[in-house]
């Protein structure tokens, strides 16, 4: 079977060239006579993959030298722990969270178990449209150890246009379904956590940007490889790290440099999504979209179709047409195309065509 | 260039029929129209696999049902955490330990964190011999809440032929060196784990086995995703797992039944290291292994030359003839041959010819 258009939220679609490029070195990685899954993780070969993957990582995203660049294992959910039990301590155990969506409120739940977590700010829902609190309605603690934020929430599809300015209290974000999707400013953060599975490659690993004061003596209980300062300290390599994973992002990273970099694909990004929003606005009658268009997420598009009915029958087309996992979030219904880097524009056209078509058949 | 022999350590040589499946598979895995690294970890497809993969290493290892196969992100260095975390009570904090090298002792001191660890016997030299302690030598506590030994080292190379018995207190194996490389007793053990890059695929994920009535509340500190509860509650996908670890951990489970099963793979385990230490024995003027025989390791050989000088050349031109990673680990310098599940015995052959060729040439 030819690829289809995969919108899945993630683990999520990769760029056939990168998939391809996985395939050809699979046996044998740069003449090597292996593949560079089979090598071990502290040899010249796997060494030199990491270092490329962070430089990489480092020119497409402008990280500046303060800032480490780490490679964890396991999904953002680690961060949800790795977070408060290294940047509490045991004189100041405050944090603020903004909780805006699922991810969030997770990362809350997990710090409660280490700090006095005040949850800061909630989304807001006005004649039934969501949206983010502004900065001004936030109730922030100046003497937190730092504020937590999930700049795009996957399942709700809202996402923060602007960044939080907190001050001297160091701004942690989980970027996992936003990072690359364009270019930021590091500087603004003291801390950027990101799941690979959407944007960076293969689920399994965390990419972990972290300024280098923030790295100091986790709380005494935490594992050792819930540490910052030993994944510092052994650059990733503490222990066994996923090495095709690492690989994987390390391709990944290339694709975005061949493609441009982050300014190029964040208009690339931008242009999709307006496609999506503007297919579903037009079709008001049809589908519906409740977020407030001021938050409405580049990444993910969600929508409902309004006789609630017809999903069923629009999500089984949408496949037969080769548009696959449209379902939205089991926790809200509905659905969701996830149009991260590696989802085409043509991709985006197909979706908006076929969604006109089904409107105007059962409309 | 063709593949050559890998003695890699770990991350190790994998099978070539799994890798061309892995590469036959990386665009379109069964007919999808995406490769299953694209796919969600809740969708059928990935579930599918991953019950799959449980149920065939419950066929491979016998694994009776009583017990949970759980499958965690991070290599094995996470259940010196995890064991003591789980294990361990506010009512009982302590815990034996059999040191017998590099691996057992990094677990002792991540346990020291959470308990009252005791040494209850170590490696001793005998004549310059490595030996390990016989079981009427261990200074176990009855009241231990568990007993952790680390059947194989893989730095060090020696092995227990033998399983220990600890009556009512569970057994925990780190078999990450020896999993999978012979049939074992699973009903000997209350716990096993098993980073996968040796014998059951790629680095990055942590096999574990856990008799159901050892998973029990945590200590109160362990990171969600480092308790054994959040595990098997959400079936190894409490959050997003490393998919395609998994998928490729499947791969390894399917291409060992195709092997036989591991009774067949056990006894060619057993003639691949025989034909490597005899060669050593025999040449025991030039090579030299000092592991008490009846200890010695069957996934690892670790010798050096007597005249050490000659390392480098040995080493350089076993390369040159597509023998690669023969270097000991750096701990230890000399020379290793990992020899797992994946290594042919022609490669074992082909080592043996290079060894008793450079002997005779610089002997």
């Amino acid at each position: 079977m030819s690829r289809v258009y995969n919108f899945s939220a993630g683990p999520a679609t990769l760029p056939e060239e990168v998939l391809r490029q996985a395939q050809e070195e699979m046996l044998d990685w740069h003449g090597l006579g292996m593949s560079i899954m089979e090598v071990g993780h502290r040899g010249p070969e796997f060494q030199g993959v990491l270092e490329q993957t962070e430089a990489d990582m480092r020119e497409v995203l402008n990280i500046p030298a303060n800032y480490h660049v780490l490679f964890v294992a396991g999904g953002a959910s680690t961060q949800f722990a790795m977070v408060p039990l290294n940047l509490l301590s045991e004189e100041n155990k405050a944090a603020d969270y903004i909780q805006t969506g699922m991810w969030s409120q997770k990362a809350v739940q997990e710090a409660k178990k280490y700090g006095d977590i005040n949850v800061a700010a909630t989304t807001k829902t006005i004649d039934g449209i969501h949206t983010l609190p502004l900065q001004n309605e936030w109730h922030l603690n100046p003497k937190a150890a730092y504020v937590h934020y999930t700049p795009n929430e996957t399942v709700d599809a809202i996402e923060f246009h602007w960044v939080p300015n907190t001050g001297p209290v160091p701004l942690v974000a989980d970027m996992t379904s936003s990072i690359m999707s364009k270019p930021i400013d590091v500087n603004q953060y003291g801390l950027i956590y990101a799941g690979a599975q959407k944007n960076v490659g293969q689920a399994g690993i965390t990419v972990v940007i972290v300024k280098s004061d923030l790295v100091k003596k986790a709380l005494w209980h935490a594992p050792t490889l819930y540490t910052y300062e030993a994944h510092v300290e052994q650059k990733s390599c503490y222990n066994t790290p996923p090495t095709y994973a690492i690989y994987f992002a390390g391709l990944m990273m290339q694709w975005i440099k061949r493609q441009g970099g982050l300014k190029v694909i964040g208009e690339r990004n931008i242009r999709k999504a307006k496609k999506l929003y503007d297919c579903i606005d037009t079709l008001s009658g049809f589908y519906v979209n409740k977020v407030d268009p001021k938050c409405r997420a580049i990444m993910n598009v969600v929508f409902s179709l309004r006789e609630e009915a017809l999903t069923d029958e629009f999500l089984s087309q949408a496949t037969e047409a080769g548009l696959a996992h449209l379902r939205g979030h089991r926790a809200v219904g509905g659905c969701r195309a996830s149009i991260y880097n590696a989802m085409p524009e043509a991709g985006v056209d197909r979706l908006v065509e076929f969604m006109t078509e089904f409107a105007k058949k059962h409309g």
